[in-house]
């Protein structure tokens, strides 16, 4: 293809995020295009309803209603998506890709549902297609996964990836706030939705997951590769317990490999105090990478919001606009198919979280009366779970129960989960209040 | 340039850094290959001594004493360069070049201080220079700057960015150890050298915020650019008020934009107790970046050290490999001239540390008795410098002498330089202990 004098910008959709990248594009102050070497134009912009207003100032030419005016426009070379969501925008993708246009895309779900297939796309049609986006917002790590740190064999992945948990998480720990309280705080101000299913149930953070962990071990995760538990169960005291052991309570998102496989989980867990990421608090993000040379390395930033994620829209943008420019091209991308690398050659395979090992706090209400805690742990000890330490919290004298906190040495998901089956229909038990995992 | 069927790498240094590269290059274990898509061979190691014993078991065939055997080499395509120091490593990476070897390097002071003459023999040259490697060890800093973030005008770069100083603020701060003791288990644990004044004074830190400051300001700053504070005048004392005061003193590097220039400078610092750059500990590093999209983005790992240094080595060589198998080149990079970009247009300035405007902790032993501090407080008044706070911190009955601990609110650096000559020859001023930045 012959090298554009001027490279022309597509923007499909212009809601948060879209404005930002549109506003970048737009600033006469902004060093885009002495960045890439050449003029860097946004040539047309798809919204939903060409007649609404806009802030910033879009000039009314820009705008279409018609993906066409896009996909048809020959001085246009790259196509960003910020519409977000599975459909339309993931026809949208594969219309630009197969229409010769290099891609950049801020939408989780659409790489982390559809990423081979795009992928395979844009390898046919000789074009690039780039997703820093789509997770940790202005937070670089999905290009320092797929270039810097590709020298490494990589350990593990945690994160906190979904702000809106963290932020309800961070308010539940500090203010001492119920759930729900925390829930409604979040949509007051905007971080969470009206249906906040998406967020507290780790959907968007699997999403996000299935992208790093593919881009980690090149290997295909899908979103239901991933094990979800949501964060609804957490209650006041959870915290309060929690930091007497020592430990805060993150939403966090794991791959960790271990003997061939790699566990992937989205689940709110118990991290040390002094842990870097039990410091990461409302709506910022962070993810700790442990590779086999560099050790760990924690990214640290804004996950979400116009400007970060635009930041990460538009660094793409201008790394495709150089490789158009005569520069390099980016590197393409494949999310290989399970234990099956794109050369053939075999990687690593999904493991089931029954498989992990890991330490566990458990919360119960108990009758409140002796030999309870012999009952419990004589169940633990049958299933072969060590206990570390055992606290009684507070009675209730009215009700006749107490609270206890119970902490296991490393124990077996699967047994773990088989003894709370058998423990949550003691007689003395009334309920099992939470199961967290603690992530040392 | 045909597509080498095999990608052939020529290291030069074997020292710990060396030892590392080599041994993730000849681990049969090793994905490199895989990760480039072709064959990726270690041939040559150029070393001072050929008749050392060496760890990790390099054959002795490979080791060389003769560059020459490197430089002529046609099935060599990267020379990767960690011997470290500017001579004779910058010769051997001109003579690389001239070549047309590709390049990557751990070599900071090489790239500081002939940086552009390297960028320049590069790009006739038509090969890769990366120097990922040069600062922050295994944290992808370099890349970012060249890359993901470039979307961003960046507005300030704060870092901690040589580990040994660290770790000796570090040891101050949690043993109340004095600096020398500090230094000495330092030096105990091979973290500081018998000469440790490059890291002390600043000097290495500065050849690392030369090139940090360089990419992200396109503009090139030369380590006499960059003002140095060392942090050999610290002492238990400053620790043990600067946490009174709600402070960590972490050893920063910090270059900042403001009205058209830039202000480069090593020295330690205040900083907030809560920040996450204070919780930064031993010899980790951590960089943040500010900038106009992303915001804040903190980056934190292993600064130094054998396999960190080799994770971000090993990335730029497979970049580097990536490209010559077919895939994208690295993108060209260059330090353009003060003030002026690649195209000729304006940048940024060098700006004195004269001009910073701060907050600054003081502190003085003064005479023990009524009026010293209307004498002192006059004398900053008269400069313009409002005080935030006074602390009287421990007298000594003996010597009738006290200490006092000032800080003032955002004051001119000039103005407190100058206000601190008229304060030291007070006659009820027995010394000016220490003046350090607040960095809030």
């Amino acid at each position: 293809m012959p090298e554009p004098d001027e490279i022309g910008i597509g923007l499909m959709g212009l809601g948060v995020v879209g404005g930002g990248v549109a506003s970048a594009l737009l600033d006469p102050e902004s060093a885009i295009s002495r960045k890439v070497g050449r003029p860097v134009t946004l040539r047309r912009v798809l919204v939903r309803d060409g007649s609404k207003e806009r802030n910033p100032a879009i000039p009314r030419e820009l705008l279409t209603t018609n993906p066409e005016d896009i996909l048809d426009d020959p001085g246009i070379h790259i196509v960003a998506e910020v519409i977000g969501g599975d459909q339309p925008a993931t026809r949208y993708l594969k219309d630009a890709l197969s229409s010769g246009k290099n891609v950049v895309t801020a939408n989780k779900e659409a790489v982390a549902k559809h990423g081979p297939e795009l992928m395979s796309l844009a390898h046919q049609n000789q074009v690039s297609l780039l997703f820093e986006a789509s997770v940790g917002g202005g937070i670089p790590i999905v290009g320092c996964l797929m270039n810097q740190l590709l020298a490494n064999d990589i350990r593990s992945i945690r994160g906190i990836i979904n702000g809106t948990t963290n932020f309800i998480l961070t308010r539940m720990a500090q203010d001492h706030s119920s759930f729900e309280q925390a829930l409604s705080e979040a949509q007051a101000r905007g971080y969470a939705e009206a249906d906040p299913t998406n967020d507290v149930d780790g959907i968007d953070a699997g999403y996000k997951l299935s992208i790093l962990a593919s881009l980690a071990y090149h290997c295909r995760f899908q979103p239901d590769d991933i094990y979800r538990q949501g964060i609804s169960s957490l209650e006041a005291n959870d915290f309060r317990y929690a930091g007497e052991l020592g430990y805060a309570i993150k939403p966090l998102a794991i791959a960790s490999y271990s003997h061939g496989a790699v566990c992937a989980r989205v689940h709110p867990a118990l991290v040390p105090l002094d842990h870097m990421l039990a410091k990461v608090d409302g709506a910022y993000n962070a993810v700790e990478v442990e590779g086999s040379l560099c050790g760990n390395v924690l990214f640290h930033g804004m996950g979400a919001g116009r400007f970060p994620t635009a930041s990460a829209v538009v660094g793409d943008l201008i790394e495709v606009a150089r490789a158009l420019a005569g520069g390099p091209s980016s590197p393409p991308v494949t999310f290989a198919q399970h234990g099956m690398a794109s050369d053939g050659t075999a990687t690593v395979g999904v493991a089931p979280v029954d498989d992990l090992t890991s330490k566990y706090y458990v919360r119960l209400t108990v009758a409140d009366r002796p030999g309870v805690l012999a009952q419990i742990a004589n169940i633990l000890g049958d299933e072969g779970i060590s206990i570390a330490s055992v606290i009684q919290k507070d009675s209730d004298p009215e009700q006749q129960t107490a609270g206890i906190v119970i902490t296991t040495h490393p124990a077996l998901e699967s047994s773990v989960q088989k003894s709370l089956r058998r423990v949550r229909v003691l007689d003395v038990v009334r309920e099992v209040n939470n199961l967290l995992r603690i992530e040392d």
